[in-house]
């Protein structure tokens, strides 16, 4: 467990008035104790005191997890009768009845959730999301040299995956060669999200899953897909054509190439994350596609494939070196086709870096 | 959306006194619509009324999946301070307030808890985890087909994977050969889990992650893998001797089959799940080797590696034809080594049938 974020979890919690943090298995969880726990129908948690102390409580065959470290453990059978006592054990010995106890929404179950409200009747649970945030938010050396090797390996897997591409090839074929790349040139399990690969009219969906579709000649084709790499992840898009594309399909990839420029060049230090947002944004309007261009320009990633800060016109959190987030601006034209072009930025010392370099302009496959 | 599974939902609501039941994206969710939704940062909800209407709470760029489909769409931008209204608007539509609404707490997180509890602050959240279990828990001939194909596919993808292995490959390099074999024999993505591969003194513990040791000459070697088709999974073990291995090693590995076996054969139509685990631990026990069987002897499985029933001494649930559920005993002893054999079971009208048929006795590698 890194010494150093245990401390700054303590001083974070005295910021924000919280007298603990209760974590469930989560990226958080990871990054505050190095430890991997899955989500199962066992609830699982660390409790992280301000004083610096931390207990979890586990699974009795999961407890060698734990040798070594500066970690209480409260081990449970399997006897799902016997969990409220074990629960209630480990938030006394933190004296945790009636205090302030930070928890996250977007990770905690209602299964983890009811035991702590069992455990400590009069406590309440505030939304901590923002105490760890604040901490996982600025990305150090070692976390940017995992995600930059992130971007690598999924380009690099990008790339074996091209010659394969052509008219008469199905999306999920498509998919499950760049699945087997990934793998092959290093990318860890489990990857952040299933590759999206959409052609033709599948592009103008942005959440695509693959389908059956074979590829035709004038398709457009967006490929978004990622690779994690010791924990940290990375998330990229481009968009191709196959064969001859009409001129509409020609223009709006230019635009939003023109967009994601935009968007990349407009963040740095000491600006609103909202900058990024209205810049991409800006230029897709002004081209008379606006109202085609329907979600946030991007989000931030690290540990998770989306996390703080987001990339919103209303979105004022100010912008830090080692920040992470994507831009990812994109035209989505119902029934007819997509394109977006997503790179990931770090946030550096008097601007921003694009991690990813894959060529931005149409490629022609096929 | 299933029809016959919309009504049978429907008659379970009423059965449980539950005027909804509210479900986030969750095996459950995909289960009673057929509708693949991730969990992120955005709430998704779906809302089954016991009067047989279904709404979903969902972004605006998400819409396009309830296309012809009986489901009233509620969807919300990216602005999450509108959000509440949506999720107020939606529980009014099915005239919930100070309702009984029924959730899952292993699947959903204080995100969506606390915009229901928000949108009707009168309601009850009563846990309905046996309610979607009592539906769930029968599978049909579809669902049974999946799974006997998600088996299959895991066995060839293992047998593709043996010729590698030998003494002086690592527990990562076996993974990831027998996660392109999961791919290449048709696993659909993600896996259940990510398979287990410890060989040695790292097969004692019983939810290892592979690690960069070696195989050596006298290692058991434990691996635990399961594949995914049609959104159903499987899940296995086996355990393979490297070389040579000591009497000890070879004495455990036959208590262990013998108390797979018995487990194997132990359930049948009206008898409770106890008895499963009752059977393979008393083999285990006889041994002498009762305190190294550290966990239940199973779980149930289906669209989730772990749900009910689950094979512990204490469960009195009666098995019906059409449950699904492990039979996994093992040995571990401490800084030595491991054994599991685990076998995927589904029970028939007249008794049980295992839907793996891997050879179980020990096999010698490398």
């Amino acid at each position: 467990m890194d010494r150093s974020r245990r401390q700054k979890l303590s001083n974070a919690l005295k910021e924000s008035s919280l007298d603990a943090l209760v974590l469930n298995p989560s990226p958080s969880l990871l990054y505050a104790t190095g430890l991997h726990f899955h989500l199962m129908e066992r609830p699982v948690i660390g409790i992280f005191n301000a004083d610096g102390r931390v207990g979890i409580v586990l699974p009795e065959l999961e407890t060698a997890k734990l040798h070594g470290m500066e970690i209480e453990a409260f081990p449970f059978g399997e006897n799902p009768a016997t969990w409220t006592d074990v629960f209630r054990k480990a938030l006394n010995a933190f004296g945790l009845d009636g205090k302030r106890i930070g928890v996250e929404p977007l990770a905690m179950r209602i299964l983890e959730y009811r035991y702590l409200q069992a455990a400590a009747p009069k406590a309440t649970f505030p939304d901590a999301t923002e105490t760890i945030a604040s901490l996982r938010i600025r990305k150090d050396a070692d976390e940017i040299a995992a995600m930059r090797k992130a971007v690598k390996i999924a380009e690099n897997a990008l790339e074996a995956t091209l010659p394969m591409i052509k008219v008469g090839v199905s999306e999920t074929e498509i998919a499950s060669e760049l699945v087997m790349q990934l793998l092959k040139h290093g990318s860890h399990s489990p990857f952040p999200f299933q590759p999206i690969v959409s052609g033709g009219p599948n592009g103008a969906n942005p959440h695509a899953t693959p389908t059956e579709r074979k590829l035709q000649e004038g398709d457009l084709l967006v490929i978004d897909w990622g690779a994690l790499y010791k924990d940290y992840v990375s998330d990229m898009t481009r968009t191709f054509a196959i064969g001859e594309i009409d001129d509409e399909a020609r223009k709006i990839h230019e635009i939003v190439q023109a967009a994601n420029a935009a968007g990349r060049a407009a963040g740095k230090p000491g600006l609103p994350a909202s900058v990024v947002d209205i810049a991409a944004r800006k230029v897709i309007d002004k081209a008379g596609y606006g109202e085609y261009f329907t979600h946030r320009t991007g989000h931030g990633l690290g540990m998770e494939g989306h996390e703080a800060p987001y990339m919103r016109a209303d979105n004022q959190r100010i912008l830090e070196p080692g920040m992470a987030f994507t831009v990812e601006p994109g035209i989505y034209l119902p029934n007819q086709n997509g394109v977006r072009i997503e790179d990931d930025m770090i946030v550096t010392k008097d601007g921003v870096e694009s991690l990813t370099s894959l060529p931005r302009e149409i490629r022609v496959l096929g």
